[in-house]
């Protein structure tokens, strides 16, 4: 291990961050200042420059688009013999909200995630911080290491580990059937309700809540009421652990 | 240079489509067999297993997913301070497919596409042809140079000369209101019609037809309408050289 690692590891100032970021990432990260804007909920970033925060949004931006492309690659030679249509739906199974949610919790990641508690208080309504944050990780490792380390990170240390593609090949990705039916074997009433706008939204955006036994649990916000009805079923499920 | 691209430029049976190659894209490719598929739309494609063809959709999908991530970055180091939302309508005006078949115009690809003349026989018909080429010849440079020289190729070759991201700034990238502008001043008439869907289709599919003076200038498929209509929009201003 070169000197600047041993260094970081066990002397620097950082040590313990040091230590609990390799004990999660297996390597120690180079730039820590990435590692921990990829931790910083916006509920807790202060503006930097023109009303942009120093939260882990831009990172996610970045994270998603590298992870989507590595998970491209691993699909595309895994399968040489499926058509793209199999290959983009595989993908947004994998790189889903619920899925990315589930992995950062595996990895731990709610250890290390400055949020506001006042504002996100109760658990199940995390909602995609977990996800966010698992993507801004990614931004950040490419940013600290590059394309190829990140790629063999994500493909050794998340994928293989912890990924099952042949189970999420036979899963239903339509979340909004998904929680019908769950609420139907458990006997509770579910409902999509529009709901209006905060001031300020653009007046094309929907709104949805997903209403199970009269309690919201996941509203979705898209520019059409048909795909705000899926974010919202999926982020109902994810509350109720509906998988 | 190395005796084996002196070989393939000068000695190989495939030099003229090596030098064609080399002239557009500036290197000298490796997998000449990448680069032909990269080029080989649907409709000349042939079965190779499972009911999967040899047409470059696959290589679409995974040259798609690379030049988001490129793309990505090129955004998030050139806008530091701006937030995920401003990057992520930046990079749609990038990766447009308006834009991405310009670009395959200005590149020369469809003199290398191998298309069935009796399906497309209409240049202005050709629809994506033309971008969907172009994000397979991504995915095609990306299995054979890896991701640092793709990158390195769209950043030096492709963007920096042939995309004026400042201007793409200030575009307006509502198609549906740019189309329905631009036939009030040109005096013509624009509908968006539903049609039926094609025998075998999916019932949750709607199909769209943007029509202007009675005509059919571009169709939009989507599982739902507003997205299908986009489609159909974009395709129309495509048609119809609406910039």
């Amino acid at each position: 291990m070169p000197l600047s690692k041993i260094y970081k590891l066990h002397f620097s100032s950082n040590r313990r961050y040091v230590k609990a970021l390799k004990n999660m990432l297996g390597f120690v990260p180079g730039n820590l200042h990435l590692y921990h804007l990829a931790f910083r909920h916006k509920s807790v970033a202060v503006p930097v420059k023109d009303g942009v925060k120093n939260s882990n949004e831009r990172l996610e931006f970045l994270g998603d688009a590298v992870l989507g492309s590595v998970v491209a690659e691993l699909l595309f030679k895994k399968y040489p013999y499926k058509g793209e249509g199999f290959l983009t739906e595989m993908r947004s199974k994998i790189v889903s909200r619920a899925h990315l949610n589930q992995l950062s919790k595996k990895l731990g990641l709610n250890e290390l995630i400055q949020y506001d508690t006042r504002m996100i208080s109760y658990p199940n309504k995390q909602g995609s911080l977990l996800g966010d944050a698992f993507e801004a990780l990614i931004g950040a490792i490419y940013l600290d290491k590059g394309y190829v380390f990140t790629k063999n990170f994500l493909i050794n240390r998340i994928i293989k580990p912890h990924v099952d593609i042949q189970t999420l090949e036979q899963t239903e990705t339509n979340f909004k059937s998904r929680l019908i039916e769950w609420c139907q074997q458990a006997g509770k009433e579910v409902s999509f309700v529009q709901t209006e706008n905060a001031e300020g939204d653009s007046v094309k955006i929907f709104t949805i809540d997903a209403v199970v036994d009269g309690e919201v649990c996941g509203t979705g916000r898209d520019y059409n009421k048909k795909s705000a009805e899926k974010i919202a079923a999926e982020k109902a499920c994810e509350t109720l652990n509906v998988l």
